[in-house]
């Protein structure tokens, strides 16, 4: 894998050279997570067929499901219109993207509640993070 | 409705003040497009009930199909684990999201070439964009 390829430069990568991904799920179309990928976590996606992230809080490279064995097998790289967000259609290993043991990591709802609207957790919790991250 | 309101206090908004949004529609589950919010935008969002976004490139609110009549309805405001990137759930007027014309923003698909992958523009244009911004 060439990380200068014609393909990776076609990507209009921002100031810190990422760009935002969607992860969403092949067959239910459920978007998964949302994270960043700078050149080499692209590059690598393609090489190994599973989604490589950049850390922007660890500030490295994150092989997806590196420490919970749930990885991301990648069916589909989409690019937008504007070049600057990526889609990645994936087979989630055990389903579990989130990292609170859930499938997706949008489980917050906005609700109305009395007068004001409010976040609500509506996504069940389906494997304990303690069994996650041992 | 409160700018300032605690729900909107929730979110982990960037050193700009903005948060990444995905669009995606409801019942096809397809990713239509990404943009951002600041706080008046998602305020305006759930006040109206129809999206709107701040463009970066404008420097302004944009309320998505005040050109193009392709409004989005919102159906359901999502929020993730790190509180720090919305999901839409939007009915698309017209199903036509992209400004090219096209169902989703998402139409550019990584396919082998040769040796070296390229993007290729996948999706149909529904219809042509000099019909739409007239």
């Amino acid at each position: 894998m060439i990380p200068k390829a014609k393909w990776l430069n076609k990507i209009r990568w921002d100031e810190q050279g990422l760009v935002p991904v969607i992860a969403q799920e092949v067959g239910s179309n459920d978007v998964l997570m949302f994270a960043w990928m700078n050149r080499d976590a692209l590059a690598r996606t393609v090489e190994i067929g599973q989604a490589v992230y950049w850390s922007r809080s660890r500030k490295k490279l994150w092989h997806k499901g590196e420490e919970s064995g749930h990885f991301q097998q990648v069916h589909e790289i989409r690019l937008d219109c504007d070049e600057d967000v990526i889609l990645l259609k994936v087979e989630q290993i055990d389903g579990l993207a989130c990292h609170t043991g859930r499938h997706s990591c949008f489980y917050q709802k906005l609700e109305a509640q009395d007068n004001e609207p409010d976040w609500a957790a509506v996504d069940p919790v389906l494997k304990n993070p303690d069994d996650i991250y041992k």
